[in-house]
């Protein structure tokens, strides 16, 4: 039976004879003398065998390869001061291994090396391919260690401290074609029939609040079928939260805690407290984001109102048809930025582009104040008007300026892109800092051009503003997003509770009272029976997860994930069924594939 | 905002004002003084209102109903000798209200009533259709908080006590038809394949163990796609573990841990340890199960032996084909139950019958000593055997002694069904009573005549029992069940972790060793990189929480849970889907309905 873990062996343990499990992380033979790495989850220990000292263990020693899996048992031993390792946490003992026991080899070749001891990078498509094996190296041991760490500290603060109460949802439930794509499964029971898998647990943590249940969590499972960006999983992992009889400040309050907890028990960083807030505008308006990355300024500047006038017609027109002018001032933008960058062709006019904007006006700002910069825009600005821009912006010599001009989103999101992008660059972004924040009072609905019609912006379910429901198309909803530098890692609002406002809501974005109720009949009727004031928010774990590990993708932060093509790698799935299978759901595949495509890609 | 919970409320409160949200669970007028029963999720208070002390709540109380949604704040007081209520754990105080505010109404009237004061029994569709208002009646609420004490007992015991981590494997996975049939789910992505939801994690479980995790544990929500039974769900929750390098010993003794701290948490009860165990072979033989319900003895005795030979046929040719003639004695069995039961048409008889059997023979045992049987019988037992078969069964005068004999399943069968009906019908049980026990040494294989091959009795990565690797079709497999009062509400076993197993119990079952490969061969290619020896276990979550409820229906364990017909009554999943829908998945309904049929039963 094991009598320690690998990591865990201390000078204390000196002395003690111990069993141990694990895999040979490495192994070396020095001239006689063979040295083993010893690993198990918590880490690597070194045993040594040698053929006077340890006869008996020394001949499965030399046997011995990389990865296979053994049961050593032997004496804890200080370590002689030339080979003291202070790298490890082990690094001052090693074990005199008495017996050796080989539990299983390795058989074949190993795709890549698992050691600790290598650095190698490895194609994503050979490490999810091999993920078991993947998982055994320290990064993905730590990242899955670290998921688990801040899971249970979420439950122990939620359970212990706020009396919340974990109640499951159902995965096999009905399809509310509201958002994104829903992924089906046909009912065999009831054939013609569809279950659909939930995007979130919304409605049932609303009708639980209905229950009476007054604090529910979850850690659940929610699914959209997407088309993938680098950072979306078919499935995904998110924390769910609903409270009832609370007020926004009061949800606020709870979560700061809670991420207040986490932090502290994973990382042992105390955040500063209240987090900053920020109004939806306001973020906009500073930041060209609803989902800013505060650890650096680089503030956006609107100047709509300086050149609204202005015989630059760029900037008028853009200003005259409800657009917006702003700029991003940029400290040393002059040295470090050259004009074929922003001109056609360069990496920064391709990035506003890709956010839709047509060019890329700039002001270069000289050591004696004067500005550089194309005709047009010079010879039309005032000298009052050009010290307002200076000024305004704080531009002091060695400034760049770059402008936006154009339809109010497409500014912000260029210059939000270029903030970004320039903010990295430039080294304004210190990695070590962690920025939270909420953003407030987001608008109730956006506009869907393509459909025509006003979409809910979070969901339908969310509560307008008390104070603008007298216009509810342009009202402000009682909705917070949580910001860490610069990914939304949570979103929540208080709710509807009453039937008639959900009614509005629904005609808001064009869903008849018909429609309504065959999708949603169950929870309008539920507002019938006295239902509470509630609210609730809903976290992406998998991206906290990712953000607190360091890591740039969220595959990183799961243990089985899908690639972007929504493929498992290695249980190759999806993948063909047997006709009998389907035949029994009363469904056929209507695909008809085209010669010469099919090729699977990562 | 709010102070208390009304359930919280005592004595020591007296003199506080304190601020309540809840339900109005029942409302009383009281010739001027009107009474409401305040509740939330922590049980009932007393408000009281009346026009002189508190004149300004007392118009709004008027206008409240049972159910209405309310903010009430008020002084605690003693009650008055008269109107203590010692039923109430808040039945020493009562609450004058200062202020009410009603936050919402019911504005329907309620399909069932909800009140804590209401015993009426509701028809179990009404209760699924209004799930939100049946989960706030007092039966609902305490079954899902005990679920919650459940679930949370075992992650602090595993994580803080056994360190276990808890890892979460995919929902969106392959088809692996083995067992049960899958759900399935076309993927969009991938047109004209699909994805499973998975029975459960096994495979990505034992993938932990190659990965080194050592110790895994998830609440996991599995999927099958069974004709339902009464106590069956398309989709459930399972408490799944795996462990590396530990004995079956060691493994059962961790799982004995687990339930008494589960027991003790939970209902204040120590198990005695540690846990009585019974091979299969042996729970066959005394039971007729191999989930013998021991509260109670009616242990079944063999008597092939002494019948082989019997000029009563049905006797001598089911030994002689190669079944077993098996009593089931009952003391005092000749008051309690008639021939009229036994013969055909008794429900004893159908019992018998509905498990396979043909007849049912029987002797009574009378004062003398005498036996009371057909001539058949009786005529073909010398004194020498018949006093063996008394003294054997343990007769006395008064007992009932039934027979089954035949096919060695069928008579086990009829013989188990009969013990528990009559068992449960003399008042044998003791519904107090709780008694755990593991059965071990299950068979690898059982035959499966339809397809007429083996088939794994538990799955085909069991173990075998290292003594009987010379026959593998025959070998007993390192598997055991936990069986709490007659249901199995655990199934683990030693996992296979050397290919070369693998491959020989695939090549029993009929896998070939191209469909081996190609259904897992993520798995068998696993075993070659160094694989731990290690086991597990998965315990029906549902199951144990109904059990430790007292209920029957895993569906009052489930907050929403689905009927027997597979569907949800709250949404009407499965439903009909947009045909846009199906199109983008490359998929279409084949159904044709008939005319006439449709209708949704229960």
């Amino acid at each position: 039976m094991r009598t320690h873990y690998c990591g865990d062996l201390r000078t204390e343990d000196i002395g003690a004879t111990v069993t141990l499990y694990g895999w040979v992380d490495r192994r070396r033979d020095h001239g006689g003398v063979i040295f083993l790495d010893l690993r198990d989850r918590t880490g690597l220990v070194q045993i040594v065998s040698d053929p006077q000292r340890t006869p008996d263990s020394y001949r499965q020693a030399e046997a011995l390869r990389n990865e296979y899996v053994v049961c050593i048992t032997g004496r804890v031993t200080q370590r002689p001061p030339e080979s003291l390792n202070p790298k490890l946490p082990t690094g001052e003992v090693e074990i005199y291994a008495d017996k050796i026991e080989l539990l299983n080899a390795v058989s074949k070749q190993l795709p890549f090396q698992v050691s600790t001891a290598e650095t190698e990078s490895v194609r994503e498509e050979l490490r999810l391919k091999y993920r078991y094996l993947d998982l055994r190296r320290d990064r993905m041991n730590r990242n899955l260690q670290l998921r688990h760490q801040v899971i249970k500290a979420i439950r122990r603060f939620l359970e212990d401290a706020q009396g919340f109460i974990e109640i499951e949802t159902p995965i096999l439930t009905r399809s509310t074609p509201e958002g994104a794509r829903d992924y089906l499964v046909p009912s065999r029971a009831n054939p013609g029939e569809w279950f659909a898998l939930p995007q979130s647990p919304q409605l049932f943590k609303q009708l639980l609040m209905v229950s009476g249940f007054d604090r529910y969590y979850q850690i659940a499972r929610c699914f959209r079928d997407e088309d993938l960006r680098a950072d979306r999983q078919p499935e995904f992992t998110q924390l769910d939260m609903e409270m009832s009889f609370m007020s926004q400040e009061e949800i606020l309050e709870l979560n700061e805690s809670l991420v207040c907890h986490i932090f502290q028990t994973v990382k042992g960083i105390d955040l500063p407290r209240p987090f900053p807030r920020l109004t939806y505008a306001e973020a906009m308006a500073r930041y060209g984001s609803d989902k800013p990355d505060t650890r650096f300024d680089l503030e956006l500047v609107d100047v709509s109102d300086l050149v609204k006038d202005s015989g630059f017609k760029v900037f008028s027109s853009a200003v005259k048809s409800g657009g917006i002018v702003k700029i991003l001032p940029i400290p040393n933008g002059n040295e470090a930025i050259s004009n074929v960058r922003i001109k056609p062709g360069g990496d920064l006019f391709k990035e506003a582009e890709s956010a839709g904007a047509k060019g890329l006006a700039y002001i270069r700002v000289r050591e004696d104040g004067e500005i550089d910069t194309i005709g047009a825009i010079k010879d039309n600005l005032s000298p009052e008007q050009k010290q307002e821009l200076l000024s305004r912006t704080g531009a002091e010599p060695g400034h760049l300026l770059l402008f936006g001009a154009g339809v109010t989103d497409v500014v912000n999101k260029t210059l939000d892109r270029l903030r970004q992008v320039i903010g990295c660059e430039l080294g304004h972004i210190d990695p070590s800092k962690i920025n939270l924040l909420w953003v407030t009072d987001f608008p109730m609905f956006e506009w869907n051009a393509d459909e025509k019609r006003l979409e809910a912006l979070h969901h339908p379910f969310t509560a307008p503003h008390p104070d603008d429901l007298h216009d509810l198309k342009t009202a402000r909803a009682q909705a917070y997003d949580l910001v860490f530098n610069g990914f939304e890692v949570g979103g929540g609002s208080l709710r509807i509770y009453q039937r008639e406002v959900q009614e509005q809501v629904f005609a808001a974005i064009g869903l008849s009272i018909e429609e309504a109720y065959n999708k949603f009949g169950f929870l309008l009727e539920a507002f019938e029976y006295g239902t509470p004031p509630h609210g609730g928010i809903a976290y992406g774990l998998d991206r906290l997860v990712m953000l607190l590990a360091g890591e740039e993708s969220i595959r990183d932060a799961i243990a089985f994930p899908k690639t972007q093509q929504a493929r498992c790698l290695l249980t190759d799935a999806p993948s063909g069924v047997d006709a009998k299978q389907l035949k029994e759901l009363h469904v056929a595949s209507t695909y008809q594939p085209k010669a010469g495509v099919g090729s699977r890609e990562l």
